[in-house]
């Protein structure tokens, strides 16, 4: 099974390509793969985490290597407390040991985390060079990978040092998340969800049909195969309409507001992003009901989804709900002071809106803590 | 005396304004000076080096916070090996410590390593801030402050690490050369002078017609104000028809090819950058003249110039001409191991080759040899 969905950008499109076994054809899809030639240099510099590398590394640089490609690589601890200046140096080290060239290319063999370190580096060594995405969770399939966000944290806040560069092409290999957690699958999953609720009903009504979600295992490869086509589409469709995140693109960040908030006040140690995520969504969609936005039966079946999903639906426990209620205000997405929420009117529509009263939100809250 | 040379991008235009006495108004030049606003958030984070800051940093400060910004600041220390990580590390810290946003802008004040990191910054901080340049040397008016690049240093190499991203403004105040030691001003010459050989003929017969050039006091106000002009123009001209440096942007690399090779040899350390783009153009005149490109007497005409002007026109002391010839093969401007030289063919017109026999380059520089 393939799909091939193009990425269309004023300056630069590419396409993300989603390919059963298409890792073992990688150096054949960076040629270009009988398609548009991708005409990246001779220089690769694959950058990895251990687990990862220990699975793909050798595929990976083998099908590199047959196609012509050079290889070196860089082998980075994985975890977002790795996402660091310090980590993106030994990037640049390696880059500077295989003296890469302007027309060199940087690829990213991993998760996000792995993405948004070597997608600076190659935003940032000689201003710019080629970038290819070899995303390998479910996250950075349908999320991270797509859209050109790449960076690194400082050490007071996520995310904060960064530049906007579009790779060159994404190629994902479903075969890959086999070795995927079960619970990191399920985070990803969580974003799969979100684009059932911000854009695509038939992926939503697709996940209900299947008996169970909580594991690969139980997702047919048909579907697998549907979900990240579909999720890839909806995530393709907002970036290349908003770049530079301006406007559309808020809408992706559905589940986001609340989810971080979650994230951040239990010190990003108790639940996974997917998670908060869910958590999140639950609140919106809650939220949305409370202020007759949202049907009560609408956001039972996300409800529901989420539950099938193995999902948390509940609020951590022990969490201080005043305490959620003051992180919302430090949150990136304030504008003005005023909290910008992303509320669903149906399965497949939202809007974004920053009149959600503060006793609405704590109402939402106090009804989602465990009991 | 004031012009405004606008910058056309494809992405996004801006103004370089040149303007006597323009610090002063600082403040309403980034409210958009009566022509079209800037759009610019409240906040400002000026960076700048100690011996800049002193001269000028209050009179910015006061005039900003007169237009209603709120003024951070920042202040490096100046010079190349300064342009490092942990400088930029540096400006982020304090970013973060004032909560610049994605409105907010970064100011470089001061010359070229001051703007590089700051621009930097401002590329990379929350992937991309608002970024201007009030440049204080030569140098940094003429070039370093026009044409989007920004970077920092590795500990192995220079401008390794960066990206292109343009200001929004270049506000350029003449005023502030009079505080430039000598010997930058003679530097800031140099690429003022290449400017006339690769675009202005008549900017180079402005500059024939002064009867001294060494010393700012001896340079009228009014050829001051054509100098920085046109200059200025040429530069946007060719960044804006080439701004990510495939084509064209080349030509603005006369004199660089044996340029950096002396700067390098000698280890940065004799030669300051101007002065070895100086000895470069008699190097590149040189070639053209054996390969029968270019007129003697033109020749000729550039090395009165450059004379005229106090820089230096010879081989420093003691260099080895095989080194040189060597280090020229690892020039970021090397293609398939061939040097690329941008060569005059008349006074105002270069063209690009890599059809130099070897022997040539070396008979030329060993004609430059101090005597």
């Amino acid at each position: 099974m393939k799909s091939v969905i193009p990425v269309e950008l004023p300056q630069q499109s590419y396409d993300i390509a989603i390919a059963s076994g298409g890792l073992e054809q990688l150096g054949n899809w960076l040629i270009g793969h009988g398609s548009q030639p991708l005409k990246l240099g001779k220089k690769i510099l694959l950058v990895s985490s251990p687990p990862i590398f220990k699975h793909y590394g050798t595929q990976a640089i083998t099908s590199l290597e047959q196609a012509g490609f050079t290889v070196a690589q860089c082998i980075l601890p994985a975890g977002e407390r790795y996402k660091t200046p310090a980590s993106l140096q030994k990037i640049y080290d390696v880059a500077l040991e295989n003296r890469l060239e302007r027309s060199s290319t940087i690829l990213a063999l991993g998760g996000g985390v792995i993405g948004d370190m070597a997608g600076f580096a190659a935003a940032t060594w000689l201003r710019g060079i080629n970038f290819v995405q070899v995303p390998t969770t479910l996250l950075a399939m349908v999320d991270a990978s797509i859209g050109g966000k790449t960076g690194v944290n400082h050490p007071h806040g996520k995310n904060l040092i960064g530049a906007f560069h579009q790779p060159k092409l994404v190629l994902i290999d479903p075969q890959t998340l086999k070795t995927l957690p079960a619970r990191e699958f399920r985070a990803g999953m969580a974003e799969v969800i979100k684009y059932g609720i911000i854009w695509d009903a038939e992926l939503f009504e697709k996940l209900e049909q299947s008996q169970r979600l909580d594991q690969l295992r139980y997702v047919s490869d048909d579907l697998l195969q549907e979900i990240l086509t579909r999720s890839c589409q909806a995530k393709a469709h907002v970036v290349s309409k908003d770049e530079k995140e301006s406007g559309l693109r808020a809408i992706l960040n559905y589940g986001h507001t609340i989810g971080h908030a979650v994230e951040s006040e239990t010190k990003y140690k108790i639940v996974n992003h997917g998670e908060a995520v869910a958590i999140g969504m639950v609140a919106a969609g809650q939220i949305a009901v409370a202020l007759d936005m949202w049907e009560q039966a609408s956001s039972d079946r996300q409800l529901a989804l989420l539950e099938k999903t193995g999902l948390p639906t509940k609020l951590p426990g022990g969490l201080d709900i005043e305490a959620i209620a003051a992180s919302l205000l430090t949150d990136k997405k304030v504008k003005d002071g005023r909290v910008r929420f992303i509320l669903p009117t149906q399965i497949g529509t939202v809007t974004i809106t920053d009149e959600v009263p503060a006793d609405v939100i704590r109402q939402v809250l106090h009804a989602m803590q465990q009991t």
